[in-house]
Formats: structure tokens, sequence, C-alpha cells
């Protein structure tokens, strides 16, 4: 699919400020692709329709979940969880893309998990640091996103469980397993 | 087993600094006992005894992994997650303790679990304000558990797992999945 053809497609999923905050990913993926090798066809799409599912109603969600062969658990965390898993499978289901690669870093965006590849590093990320995001935090990752992807992603994990349970929203268990998993690559300390 | 008995048990297994932390431990769950309502015979040997594997040789606490029904997983976690299920374990084998309460108060004393029993918050807390500790945040928990046992306990949860994300520590699934059951039924903010 060309990239003019796929905006287009994603326009009509997103209201304006999330299509602005797409384009703004997409951007930061494809710079991010070109530092760290991941294959930019696939980082263009996975960029453009990470958030497909995002705007639509939970029930429907809920639905996909149920009937695919999703984690349940999926079920008893917050929806804002949902839209990844839901998006990997809807962008296959509605657009035919069956791209392992680029399904999954649609899948993984919001959690990641252990083992991630670069592609699934580079949309978890420009995803966390695309230009119009505004948060405490982001530019330690924004810098770190300049010189080694693994730190960069590793910091981005550390501020998000560290806001939630400051926060004391519940903390989604793939996202501790990815955490876990780059405790033990990056640092050895096990 | 009578109080004395135990201790003179224990002594033998701890150093002395170790000795000290567990009359504290001891002194600190009889009057959470006493205030939230557990059985004071249990809360008594649960304290007593919830060190009991500490200063095993990890090759031992590994074997006692290997070989019993606890999860394999605990193996790629640091060696410190290991004393508690293992002491569990051995109080059991070694000291013929069979009280499901008292044995589940050491084998979860380090991460809880959902669903914790007031036993185990009790031994739980103990050991992370008992008057021996002097760590930053042990204050607020110790005025916490003057007045609520659960929000004490969650908030040594949130303690422990910002301290080791901010440190790069890998946090044991176990203490993600107890501290987002808190969430649940302190907050239900899900």
């Amino acid at each position: 699919m060309e990239r003019n053809e796929a905006l287009q497609i994603i326009k009509k999923h997103l209201p304006e400020k999330r299509y602005i905050h797409t384009l703004g990913v997409l951007d930061t993926a494809l710079q991010l692709a070109r530092k760290y090798g991941s294959d930019l066809g696939q980082t263009e799409l996975a960029a453009i329709f990470h958030d497909y599912a995002k705007y639509r109603p939970h029930e429907e969600m809920r639905r996909v979940i149920v009937e695919s062969s999703l984690p349940k658990q999926l079920l008893d965390f917050h929806p804002e969880l949902w839209h990844a898993p839901v998006g990997a499978i809807l962008v296959q289901r509605e657009l035919g893309i069956d791209d392992e690669g680029i399904l999954n870093a649609i899948k993984y965006h919001t959690t990641g998990r252990p083992g991630m590849t670069v592609l699934e590093k580079v949309i978890f990320l420009a995803d966390y640091i695309e230009p119009n995001r505004s948060f405490p935090g982001v530019e330690q990752v924004r810098e770190l996103a300049e010189r080694n992807l693994d730190l960069a992603v590793f910091q981005a994990l550390q501020n998000t469980i560290i806001h939630l349970v400051e926060n004391r929203v519940s903390v989604y268990p793939d996202t501790v397993h990815t955490y876990n998993d780059f405790v033990k690559r990056i640092f050895v300390s096990q």
C-alpha cells in the first residue's frame, strides 16, 4: 500500500489531533528507521496505522478481544490498553495487511514485549517521543533516542511504570515483562 | 510450638543483626495483629520464621525450587526473592509446621499476592516497617499502618516498585500482580 493511500484511510479513522500525532509518529519513526535499520516500507505502514483502532467503541474492541486469540486478561485492564492489539487484528481484517512485522509493531506499540524487534522498538519509541508529545521526561528520552535505541526504549518503560505507580494506576504485566527483559539484556545484573 | 522454643530455633539460623530484625518483626506483627485481627499464635510463628531460609546457600535454595512445585521463573530473578517461598517449604519440611496460613504468610512476605489474607498483610507490613528499618518512605508507611492496613501495604508496594524501577532492577511479576490487585480493590478505578 502506498503512503498516500494509507494516509487517506487513517485520516477517516482519527480525529484531527490524533491524525497530527500520527504524522509526527510517521516522521519520527522514519528517522529512527534510517538510524537503526528497520525496513522503511514496514516502518511507514506500522507508523501510519498504529492507532487504527483507537476510536472504536469500547464494546467493539471488547468483542474483538473476546472472539480473537488475544489474552482475555486485557479485559481486566484499562480500555486504553485495548487499541493496540485490537488495531493489529482490524488492520489485517479490514485492510488486508498481512505483514507479521507490521502487525506486531502495531500490536505491541503500547506495552512492548520481551524480545522486541527493531521495528517494534522504533514504533514504540516514535509514539513516545514524536514532536507533539510534551510530558515530564520526554526530552531525556528524545536525547537517548539520538544515540541508543535500547536505552531510549528502556527509559520510556521506566518513566511509564513509575508514572502509573505514582498515580495508583494498574500496570499491565506485559509492560513489566518488557522492562525486565531490557534489564536482563542491557544491564546483565541478574 | 512455644514462642521461646521457636526463638531458640531461629536464632541458630540467622546472624545477630537479622535475629534483631526478626524480633522487631515479631513485636510489630503482634501489634498489627491486635489492631487488624490476625490470629496471635499464627502471627507469632510466621513472624519468627519469616526469614528461616534467608542464609541458606543459593545452591540449596535453587535445588528446593527445582525439586518442589514452586514456579521455576523464580530462578530468572534475584536470589533475594528465593528465601520467602523456599522458607515456607523448609519450615514445613524441617520444623513440621503444617499450618497453611503460617506457611503462606512466610511464602508471600516479600512479594505479596493477589487476595492476601490479613495475616499475610500483617507479616508483609511488619517486615517493611519494624523499628530497625530505615529507608526513604518507611515513616509514611508506619503512619498509614496506624490507621489502615490496606493503604499501608499498598504504599509499601508502590515504594518497592518505584525503588526497583528507578534503580534498573527487575521487578518480580507477583509484586505487580499484588499491586494491581490492591488498585482494583482500594481505588476501583478500572
